[in-house]
């Protein structure tokens, strides 16, 4: 089953990537961009079939490993568990 | 309005950043983990209220600036499409 990681900055942590694309934009003439953040996302193939589970599990991976829970956010998308 | 970018590497290319991520998680006892692949999220805040016309623009981004297209995929979310 498939689970998708996604980490973002915490909004009070600067984003100097971001600027730069940004900046990059508004150089090209997107002169309508006002923000850019950068993020990862991380796609996981597990061998796991119960959605709930898989959740909890790849939940404790953001925690030990994935993400730096001091200066990001993440949040788990599990497609199939609709 | 909000774009949301996520930029993935294709599947022929090697992903070492997601190999060495699923080799940490099987060290730490996630032995379910089969694939592991990494790609970047860019949030974007763009002064633009037609869905459309947004999805264009940002389209343009990607090809010019955002994604790597010999390398990289990319698709586009507008959260407030629906």
């Amino acid at each position: 089953m498939q689970a998708i990681v996604n980490i973002s900055l915490k909004d009070a942590v600067l984003d100097p990537q971001g600027r730069a694309i940004s900046h990059s934009l508004t150089d090209l003439g997107f002169n309508e961009v006002t923000d850019v953040r950068v993020g990862k996302q991380i796609l996981l193939e597990i061998d796991e079939n119960d959605p709930a589970r898989l959740r909890q599990r790849v939940a404790r991976m953001c925690e030990t490993l994935l993400s730096n829970t001091v200066i990001e956010d993440y949040s788990i998308v599990i497609p199939d568990e609709e």
